[in-house]
């Protein structure tokens, strides 16, 4: 079934302990999309400006994504500049400069409106509600967002929250949203929002899925039937984490649409493969691992993580 | 296998979010051998006061722990006064008496010395070596340590080092043992150092070993062979966190010397036993949860630790 992402498709400089790169293609939509490519039809819906040429464009049709929602504008790029250098899970921004973004006003081509599956990347929230209500099949909506949309938009984001089925955030935002220091109580909380699962991405120590069902006190019991936990891959060393968890969201969202049926065990694998797909994000800087990947090396790498989590 | 352990046995006074209590009893020892006493037979060295008394002995009597090994001093136990108000993951010291622990010179009963599992909790890295020495027989030496240690006893604790199998410490000391910010790297170091396996405890994040293998650089798959993760159990409340880490020890060593061989297929039921313990010893004050304990309890949660990890 085909995915349709919403966000931001981006130039980076980052700097991290393994070395710089200027102006890397980037952006949570370029991510997310090249991760989910590896599994089914992927349509991007964002604004760039005129310094997207031929070679980016290039990177999104060697994975046959749907570029035409990507609209061209006049002016440059959004922009980012970032380092890790103290502490790699957690980016220190340097510039930010919108561009072409600023005014991004989401257009659906008509080709789109029958994808099955919807991703909200992580944009202004009156965006994200914009997008979701003008795709009603949409059978299964993720989205993401971040402290920034928390702390001073949440009306909007509350709205957005209503439509989604699942919300992929990291701890700090999780804890955030809620106010609460147990992200079993935060899910609990997050229930009531609208989504019907929460995917708390831990950075290093990998995600963990937390799934809706009765309200009120759970037991340890309970608990574990409706929560999955994976690690992330031990690497010797992390180059760049940028786009972890956007990768993150690709692998497991595009698993599941590659799915004929969302079970448990759907889900299950979901995580492991959007696990799979951080890990390879961060080998590289920017989106290089992810633009030279081959399904094979996923499949392995999915093997790997049953090694490490399994007990026979 | 019996396992002997050497280590604290103190009075607590601990605040956190669900309340207070005024000298439970705790020590690294205690929480250890409670935890351990679940699946082998457990033998203590330690030093206490005057004010342990026949309430504190009966705690480890009720579970068959040899107590031979505790001295009775005069004077006071150690004790210890701490909070976990801002944060979980890490304690605020308010007071640290040493009391009868601050002379403490441990002395091996002779019937400890067929043991053939060696705990060495986390103390002065000078009497952890002295017990070592003492037990030439024993099979695996495990071992934890702390922040001062590492940093202000440094050519200590190297020598304590190359006597252990395993190392069990968390992320900070880690980090702070090898200079490292890669858990990869610091395993290959702490290799170079003795141990053969490290655990690095990770707080709510659960645990993630490492076995020594061939030295040098490692590929993603290498690794992946050679590590294995466990989460910690998801609570609605974490009510007390002192002791988890000594809890998970006693849990992971407990069962390793329970086992007729040390196979790969032991220390990955070892790190599930560990996180089980752990996720125990933190749903109550002190010791609480580990004293009202049943090994069908145990079992039953074993399970839920399979649900939340694995595929199928």
């Amino acid at each position: 079934m085909a995915i349709t992402v919403v966000g931001s498709v981006a130039f980076d400089s980052i700097e991290t302990p393994a070395g710089r790169r200027e102006r890397c293609l980037g952006g949570a939509a370029t991510y997310f999309s090249l991760a989910a490519s590896f599994f089914t039809e992927v349509r991007v819906i964002a604004v760039v400006g005129e310094d997207f040429g031929p070679s980016e464009e290039a990177v999104f049709n060697a994975r046959k994504i749907d570029t035409r929602g990507i609209e061209r504008a006049s002016g440059k790029s959004f922009f980012w500049e970032g380092s890790y250098l103290d502490n790699l899970n957690e980016a220190k921004t340097h510039t930010t400069e919108l561009n072409v973004f600023g005014s991004f006003e989401p257009k659906i081509p008509a080709a789109y409106s029958d994808s099955q599956f919807l991703f909200l990347a992580n944009i202004d929230p009156v965006l994200q509600r914009r997008v979701r209500e003008a795709m009603p099949h949409a059978r299964l909506v993720g989205g993401d967002t971040m402290n920034y949309w928390i702390k001073d938009h949440r009306p909007a984001l509350l709205e957005v929250l209503k439509g989604l089925d699942a919300l992929l955030i990291n701890d700090t935002e999780t804890k955030m949203l809620t106010g609460s220091r147990s992200l079993v109580l935060s899910a609990a909380k997050i229930f009531e929002m609208g989504p019907k699962a929460l995917v708390v991405k831990h950075g290093e120590y990998g995600a963990t899925v937390f799934f809706g069902g009765t309200g009120g006190s759970q037991s340890p019991e309970q608990l574990a039937h409706r929560a999955f936990h994976v690690p992330a891959l031990p690497l010797e060393e992390v180059v760049d984490p940028t786009g972890a968890g956007d990768s993150f969201a690709g692998g497991f969202f595009g698993y599941l649409a590659s799915q004929p049926e969302l079970t448990p065990t759907a889900y299950r694998r979901a995580m492991f493969y959007g696990s799979v797909m951080g890990s390879f994000a961060v080998e590289r800087f920017g989106t290089e691992r992810l633009q030279q990947l081959s399904r094979e090396e996923i499949d392995h790498r999915f093997k790997l993580f049953r090694e490490l989590t399994h007990l026979d």
